[in-house]
């Protein structure tokens, strides 16, 4: 019983999960766009990434949302225009069509599978639309560890709006207290903690955490940590 | 009269300008930064301005707001931590300190004085928190131009929300039929045409305009562009 208690640090019943730059590389368009700007790839993904959270950030403050697919076309095409690259509209059609298939990191299925066999309840947690979600999650063969993927796009407002982490409470059914979130981006997690969730930020790169006051519960460094953690 | 009409695009009572990087110069810490911190006073620069405007962005949404100085401290431990710099509480009381004196854009002055002089109401509408934009309206000596300072504290939220651009007509008591918005962030122009006012955007570098659905009524180049466009 006592080295139940010191294994399980956090007993929680579901786990959700942020999907960009958390289960799928939104990197991993990188090399399609230096195939089509060759010298300006790794500068237009970044730009391109950039912007798509931007304007998830600021059309949410106007009050004028508008589904995540359109707006990361949206940013696609400002990101092109600021560099001055020609994107006809094969070559955008490609770069969209390339989120529909992103890479997921490597310790993705391994790591689902194993807090599958421990009884949680997983599920997606994004701002990415329906359509673009399931593509992705069937592109990456994760659609038998997913048990829900649950969307921004039923509250119309993106991250970090305290309704987005509320929908995982009222869609899984389960008290926030037993749910756990996860992101690798830690804008994400402060509002997740921020909105009583608790939080793990997953430190995918060398990157230094926000100054935004509601710091994680607890960082760790792949979805292959999660299983000695949290327990069904 | 058919000659007044003809000069007169844009009949305006008040106009409401936005301060940081519109009025003020926020990259005029840049040398303070450099002196500082040898070989990364641009980049500092660079980081901690974004990084402000995502606090002020991220803040907003999460319902977690912070007052404007404070949020500016924020981005400046962020954007120093992020560069593996030391900012040494000295060094960090000097940058701060600098935000109270940024220099006014050479056509400041000048613009303000016409628009006055043709019976114009000029306030400004900032993200800033009243005792900043107070020190930085004195430093740049317009205070005798300025008839209001608005400031987002009194609604506890940042720009682009709707409420912000609302404050306008009601702390001036003119119709927003008859006030026009000027600023030189285009996300801001943005979120002021999206809340349905006159907006002018002063296209001070080579950036582009945002894909964010709500231009700006008129591109300028300076505030002593104003004048021939509208009158009081």
């Amino acid at each position: 019983m006592f080295g139940r208690f010191c294994r399980t640090i956090f007993p929680m019943k579901a786990l959700g999960f942020d999907a960009y730059g958390t289960l799928f590389d939104v990197f991993s368009v990188n090399s399609l766009c230096e195939e089509l700007f060759p010298g300006h790839g790794s500068e237009l993904a970044q730009i391109w990434r950039r912007k798509q959270l931007e304007y998830s950030w600021l059309r949410s403050l106007m009050g004028r949302y508008r589904d995540f697919w359109s707006l990361t076309e949206d940013a696609l095409v400002y990101s092109a225009n600021s560099l001055k690259l020609d994107l006809t509209p094969k070559k955008r059609d490609q770069l969209m069509e390339s989120y529909l298939h992103l890479a997921a990191f490597s310790d993705v299925k391994p790591g689902l599978r194993a807090l599958k066999q421990i009884g949680l309840r997983l599920s997606i947690l994004s701002n990415g639309e329906p359509k673009m979600l399931n593509a992705a999650v069937q592109s990456a063969g994760i659609g038998n560890l997913i048990d829900a993927i649950v969307s921004v796009d039923s509250v119309k407002i993106f991250k970090p709006s305290p309704p987005v982490y509320d929908q995982l409470a009222s869609e899984l059914k389960i008290d926030r207290a037993e749910i756990g979130f996860v992101s690798a981006n830690n804008w994400d997690v402060n509002g997740a903690s921020s909105a009583g969730l608790t939080a793990f930020w997953i430190r995918r790169s060398n990157e230094i955490p926000e100054e935004l006051g509601y710091a994680a519960t607890r960082v760790i460094g792949a979805v292959t940590d999660l299983p000695t953690l949290v327990s069904g």
